[in-house]
């Protein structure tokens, strides 16, 4: 008999510590890679994994939406608990749905959400080292607060977009951009209608600068209007960042 | 010029994952080498470290205690710095300060509180699976802490303790034994005068299959009195276990 084929929506959790990433690299192990190899061992041959968008080596993700299609033979809660015990203890499975045939993680997209760990102390962390960025300087959350808010709306963010991008369109909007601080821990959260390339981690490099005290909250429209990625601050690094959601 | 000897309290964070253990072990590498050869390079020369109590392989610490002692070259401030240069991302000292020349890290100690993580769901979650124990069926709040509250007080814990202990006394007190969830999440936080080997553990594990409906929570007490490890419940994984406050 042969089983119908399916569109399943997976949502994946991850530590992304011990990856290269999301997708299939040359060098080193993806999440992307161990998904297909657990998808390919039930349908008896590869079948691509699409994820709604590439995260880094050392990036999280609370809830990244995945499309797997085949003739899966059982239904969506047997395919989860097939699926989770093949994968890593760093890879879970939250979720299988199947949906219409045409829908798409990536296309169909409407809004991401990111967040973003700062470690604000004098001294690390190492409960904190694999999911936080560890920023020395004590960081004034008014003057990140300032800066944040110049960046919400739609703007063309060319000056926040990591080199090698093939991208065409620069535009994006950011509908919310919070920061909180709970101790000695900072968070980012931002949402938007799409990221360009590092662009969360070029946010939250510039928002440090003004936090440090070594960029003006003030200079935040200008950096954005100048549609250069020098203007901004260094890309924080990856492992404070986390995708949280995205909602179709 | 000789600096004086000193007595120095290091607060130690550590993500116990990757080691046998706080203790040095015939195989794998413990907490407490990496210190004390820490130690050892600003001395000259090695030097006990003495923590507040053993932790297991896989248990994890936000503050354990640990006395060292030597005639360190630098002020507490410069001390602490220099050690967390040394020492792996996942061991931090949160904090370094020289204490009485009698002050001893276990005889001293007063209260320690331990804290256990639970993650009650039916499916993994792999941002928790370093630091949580996984427990698939649905547990019973109300059900653990009925059985909780029986422990609260001073009785003989020999019913609670790991094989293989050379320990002569077994009554502890416990001062407070409570349990939380949020959402997926449930905590044991347990606070005692000293804990017997694998005590904590044991008391989750106990805990658990009341929860599960397994064990009634009416026989706890008829546990404690029954001075039997075999009366309990089964010893809960390392990986959910935190040493997070000592009290002197």
């Amino acid at each position: 008999m042969k089983h119908p084929l399916r569109n399943v929506l997976l949502i994946v959790e991850y530590d992304g510590t011990n990856y290269c990433g999301w997708q299939s690299q040359a060098k080193g192990v993806s999440i992307q890679s161990l998904i297909e190899k657990a998808i390919g061992k039930i349908l008896g041959k590869r079948s691509p994994a699409l994820a709604s968008g590439r995260t880094d080596a050392g990036v999280h993700a609370h809830a990244q939406p995945v499309n797997v299609r085949g003739h899966f033979p059982m239904d969506d809660a047997t395919l989860l608990r097939a699926l989770n015990s093949m994968l890593p203890p760093d890879i879970a499975i939250k979720s299988a749905l199947t949906v219409a045939p045409d829908f798409h993680a990536i296309r169909n997209a409407k809004w991401k959400t990111y967040r973003y760990q700062i470690w604000n102390s004098t001294e690390k962390s190492a409960l904190n080292a694999r999911t936080a960025w560890h920023v020395v300087s004590p960081l004034n959350l008014a003057a990140m607060k300032k800066g944040a808010a110049a960046m919400v709306g739609k703007h063309d963010f060319s000056s926040f977009q990591g080199a090698h991008s093939s991208i065409k369109g620069t535009v994006r909007t950011i509908i919310s951009l919070e920061i909180k601080r709970r101790d000695e821990l900072m968070t980012v959260e931002v949402t938007a209608n799409g990221f360009l390339k590092q662009m969360v981690r070029n946010i939250v490099g510039t928002l440090v600068e003004m936090g440090r005290g070594r960029m003006e909250p003030e200079r935040m429209k200008e950096i954005i209007s100048a549609k250069d990625r020098t203007k901004a601050g260094p890309t924080a690094p990856p492992q404070g960042l986390f995708l949280v959601n995205v909602e179709y």
